[in-house]
């Protein structure tokens, strides 16, 4: 069956490939029972593109992930690539891929899920029901300004740098996608930064509030500092809607956010960049945000849910399959209400069950 | 009675002067019960020194500060500052007291306090009997990097920009702190940075381990990425003893990790300059992890222990006065232990005081 449904699925490393693989099964199910068939193409990245080409990323690859409509992707590293060069690092492959299809938007959902509220380490009445969108700039900031290295000094010690930058249009095109996720949320914006301390900062705050002024409609802007945000996420997280931030700040903040839910094997992501005025796409990388978990790699035991509904985000935001995704997340839902769990969320009085028999599980829902 | 023991207070704004005052009542009893006397001067810092002299922090008062033994300080900021331009903000008082005095270690103890396990948001077994020092190196990286600013660009739009940077000797300073203290503590170093992602993190991780490897006998050090920290502390804070990092994620992760104390009014931090070889004294500011909290300012409701504690701080790391901090500290668990709560710990079946009764208390304390 012919589709332009074209999706590059990057497995990565550690867990990565087990629970991209229990996706493929989902995938075929679609293209047997709903008659939605995809373009799939594999590939390689961080240390498993590594050990093969010598680069955690092969122009190829990239070449194929710019030319997709969405790529699918696993999780990269491990321990036994801790001491390759910074440039050949797993990482650089990830992140070569954000800049390079200019994924400026990354969508990190922290919800807990009903049946998930107790494995919080949080107390259950400040998580249950708990759902926020921590929406993180992805290209820009410290991760890819300029200058950075490392310096020998005369003396014969060392200076290391990094150069944080952001521009007007950079904070502006991030701040539209936060507006118009809250939109369709509570219509409520907290942007964060260090303005009291960084010059990007202050920027960050003015251009957001002419932005606000400007633009956001309908929608409540309010300013936090990184630090405060981080303890607010600890005390009450349900006082937040959107939550727009730096690429830094996001990286810390989204990963606080997703550990406090106590659903972090469950939580999917988006990396997206800008539609294209002509053609109507943008790019779009999906990834958990769970890593490569390498203690639990190759046992059989990792969960795919995070993948999984990954995928129903890229059904939702690449291929306009709501109904799909609807699907998908419901299904979700019920395999989890019906007691079945992996290892990593595993509770009393629930039955443990393996990656694939957790997949399983999820197709006989889908085809009921 | 003479004495050499120079202590300048800063009590700054919102809450600040209003539990420094407090302080200010133990030292009269010190004076009066022990015979231990202080040399005290107050001074303006933040938007009080703005509002009398146009800047957070007069050349004089600097100048106290650099000739004192000890500051005392309270906090700084409030909204009615919101506006300044950023060089004369409150914070900068700060800001500037801890360059300027080379004040590069700053020690934010992250501890639950017996009475108080139940008042964390997170689950009382994670948390109860916590004891966590977090170092975060003060005087370097972004907070103070160059060059800095905002230019405007040829286009009309701006660019915001801030430089993280490190150089060896600062890494191994504040190494050299992070090795001490375990040693009196649990003999573990987490050390904590993005060496996947900055170039300031990989000499951070490089300086960190051939430190260790030269001077770190009777220490175990192991390294985390920031995001993973910010995990860490919340899944699991008692799997730390101290926590080494840098300037920004210092803020970020120990503010995050007070929070998850649920001892927030209680937290004292020291920030410390290095031992003069000649005299064999260092610079040293007090000051509580809380801010100067403007909705409650002016209320008489502050809770005075986060400043009781630091002062507590104060005699040991500056005034060789052991004792008598154990004394303090004592009386303060004895108070919490009788069910005196100021409002912001508040809890069922405890008795709600005021700062000036919850000092009282504490003299009386002190008396038996
Ligand atoms: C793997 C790493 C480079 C990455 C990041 O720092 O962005 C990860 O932590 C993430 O959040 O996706
Ligand atoms: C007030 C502010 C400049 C300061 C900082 O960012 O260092 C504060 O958050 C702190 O942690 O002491």
């Amino acid at each position: 069956m012919a589709s332009n449904r074209k999706m590059l699925v990057l497995g990565g490393d550690g867990i990565g490939p087990e629970v991209v693989k229990e996706v493929l099964r989902v995938v075929d199910w679609m293209a047997k029972k709903r008659s939605v068939s995809f373009d799939l193409q594999e590939g390689l990245v961080g240390g498993a593109a590594y050990d093969k080409h010598g680069t955690p990323l092969t122009d190829e690859t990239l070449a194929d992930a710019v030319d997709s409509d969405a790529v699918l992707f696993g999780a990269v590293g491990g321990t036994q690539y801790d001491d390759l060069p910074f440039e050949v690092k797993p990482e650089r492959g990830l992140l070569r891929l954000r800049k390079e299809m200019d994924l400026f938007a990354n969508l990190r959902p922290a919800m807990v899920f009903d049946a998930m509220a107790d494995a919080s380490s949080l107390k259950r009445d400040l998580v249950s029901g708990l759902d926020i969108m921590i929406l993180r700039e992805l290209t820009g900031g410290v991760y890819f300004g300029q200058p950075r290295g490392i310096d020998d000094l005369p003396d014969g010690t060392k200076k290391g740098y990094d150069t944080q930058v952001y521009t007007t249009p950079e904070i502006e095109r991030i701040g539209r996608v936060a507006f118009d996720l809250a939109r369709k949320r509570d219509g409520r914006v907290t942007s964060v930064e260090k303005a009291n301390v960084m010059m990007s900062g202050v920027l960050w705050r003015e251009v957001m509030t002419n932005l606000h002024k400007a633009e956001g409609e309908g929608v409540v802007l309010d300013h936090m500092y990184a630090d405060n945000c981080a303890m607010q996420l600890v005390r009450n997280p349900k006082q937040f809607d959107v939550i727009v931030t730096d690429n830094l700040f996001g990286d810390i903040l989204s990963d606080c956010a997703a550990m406090l839910t106590g659903s972090l094997g469950m939580l999917p992501s988006a990396s997206l960049g800008a539609v294209d005025e002509v053609t109507g796409k943008r790019h779009a990388l999906y990834e958990p945000v769970h890593g490569s978990a390498p203690d639990i790699a190759g046992k059989g035991i990792a969960n795919p849910i995070a993948e999984m509904l990954s995928f129903a985000m890229a059904l939702r935001y690449s291929f306009d399959m709501g109904e799909e995704a609807d699907m998908l997340e419901q299904a979700i839902q019920n395999v989890l209400k019906s007691g079945l769990r992996t290892a990593d969320i595993m509770q009393d009085g629930m039955a443990r069950v393996s990656t694939t028999v957790m997949t399983d599980s999820l197709l006989k829902e889908l085809d009921k």
